[in-house]
């Protein structure tokens, strides 16, 4: 016997309970799922993973994942429309382009501003934003940023850092999402929602 | 632009939520958290999984994951004490490794006997159960199924099989978890655990 691939096993599952959402017995759980499966499932993911993580770095314009210099959206002279949707982090901007309403660039901030964890606006890439106003011909920025206290005191600080500049600056409606039951909103959104009231 | 790292993401996410407890949101939290970490826990775990898809094979005697014709526990010349544990599969394997009471072998049939499933005794490897007790010697076989219909149907047939053999056939012992709660156990627990009562 040369070794135990039960160390390995535990190797793994060790890896795997890392992952946001498992804990040690889903992570066993999986890795048995996986093991059942280990010449087609485990092998796609171990392969996919692989080349992901080879493969995939940072758009130097805007933050997205890209394989190039330029992400996707960037490299698309379509999405030049003068928009720039700034959005904290990648799941934002998956979410914004799962809506199909935004037609523009983003900038992914990658964090807030934390006095506490000294996240400042070069930590986020501002600078850089403030950077592509010109050359992109930038008419509007958007601030698709969380409605935390982090998230809003990040929008005022690019809002403030953008006044002079001439570009429009706007944040996302405030309201009760498509679908949302009033029960499961907390108390500020159904706030928010009434003093932004519309005449239907 | 060469391709869109999007696809390959999208990809990944698809072949996570296929994994037991992760849908597509919580695939896309997965994802999203390899990302950011893709040098390092993301390597890791495609590396890890790439070595156990590769390495892991079956027993042949036992049916236990392998990286050599033997088990480490077939291997073991210590545990080879005339016991052998039937267990369904390999989750229950580890359970009772994980319990350090057993020093036998094991059987990891795979399954249970189904009807509908066309699941035979040739299917779970009882024939090779029974071609171990002469060579190795086997005086007991612990039935470690579980205490469901099909895991209990295939205990009697197991232990039918057994009968002329000579070796002696047991099963686990049925009652309250250690540290159950009452209130959270079946009826058919609670019955089976009074009815084996002992004096204290
Ligand atoms: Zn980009
Ligand atoms: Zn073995």
């Amino acid at each position: 016997m040369s070794a135990d691939p039960a160390d390995r096993i535990e190797e793994l599952t060790g890896l795997l309970s890392r992952l946001p959402g498992l804990g040690p017995r889903s992570a066993r759980r999986v890795v048995l799922y996986l093991i059942r499966r280990r010449g087609t499932l485990m092998a796609q993911i171990a392969r996919s993973m692989e080349q992901v993580a080879r493969d995939t770095r940072e758009c130097r314009q805007c933050g997205n994942v890209s394989m190039d210099e330029l992400c996707a959206i960037c490299a698309n002279p379509a999405r030049a429309n003068g928009q720039i949707c700034v959005v904290e982090d990648l799941a934002d901007l998956w979410a914004v382009e799962r809506g199909r309403a935004f037609r523009g660039r983003y900038h992914v901030l990658g964090g807030t501003l934390s006095a506490l964890d000294a996240v400042g606006p070069e930590d986020l890439g501002i600078p850089r934003l403030l950077d592509r106003i010109g050359p992109e011909s930038v008419s509007e920025v958007i601030l698709a940023l969380n409605a935390t206290v982090e998230g809003q005191t990040t929008a005022h600080y690019i809002a403030d850092a953008l006044h002079d500049s001439g570009v429009t600056v706007t944040g996302l409606a405030q309201g009760v999402p498509i679908g949302g039951e009033l029960d499961y909103l907390d108390d500020g959104t159904i706030s928010a929602a009434l003093n932004a009231r519309k005449r239907v």
